[in-house]
């Protein structure tokens, strides 16, 4: 028997950050770019943009701020509290992922 | 922030037992009957039956089986591993609430 699962987190009872959208935050963290990431989600920009607007208003500060000018002519960014929102998720998952795995040996032992 | 999610368990990486079937079984076992548990699921009696024979194929003994004669003209009984299956599919549920809590907790201290 194996156990799996998924967990997601919630703000005023909306979804505010899964595995896909946490993904999504990565991909605009390393190419600088909504549109970019999107592109590597596989997802089109105005699906991505709504994330990061849903992201960014259920969180107590910007999670992905637009920067303007520049040489590129601009981009966005994930914020320093963005990026330790990826961290703690992905802290997070490794707790999940280990309280699965005890529930799995609890399972196999018993049944 | 709400920590929220769902678990499952597979056997040969198929659907095994998730909290939809858990409590199939625990009306088949209050009805005695594989009909009027799914009435009162709101599921047909063959969606219904095709759910039990997954589960029993999977399963290494027979979960539910079903009687044949006596007053009522038969009916389905849940086995003795399936009242262990579902006695220990409950406790795992408390102990992956019980998680979920604990990455909560853990979530709104650190962000």
């Amino acid at each position: 028997m194996k156990v799996k699962g998924n967990f997601w987190i919630e703000i005023d009872s909306k979804s505010f950050l899964g595995k896909g959208r946490i993904e999504l935050l990565k991909k605009i963290d390393k190419y600088g770019s909504i549109s970019k990431a999107a592109k590597d989600m596989k997802m089109s920009y105005k699906a991505a943009w709504d994330l990061v607007d849903i992201i960014n208003k259920l969180a107590k500060e910007n999670v992905v701020e637009k920067i303007s000018g520049g040489k590129g002519g601009g981009g966005s960014v994930v914020t320093e509290y963005g990026k330790k929102l990826i961290a703690f998720f992905d802290e997070a998952e490794e707790r999940y992922k280990q309280s699965l795995k005890d529930i799995e040996e609890f399972l196999n032992k018993e049944i």
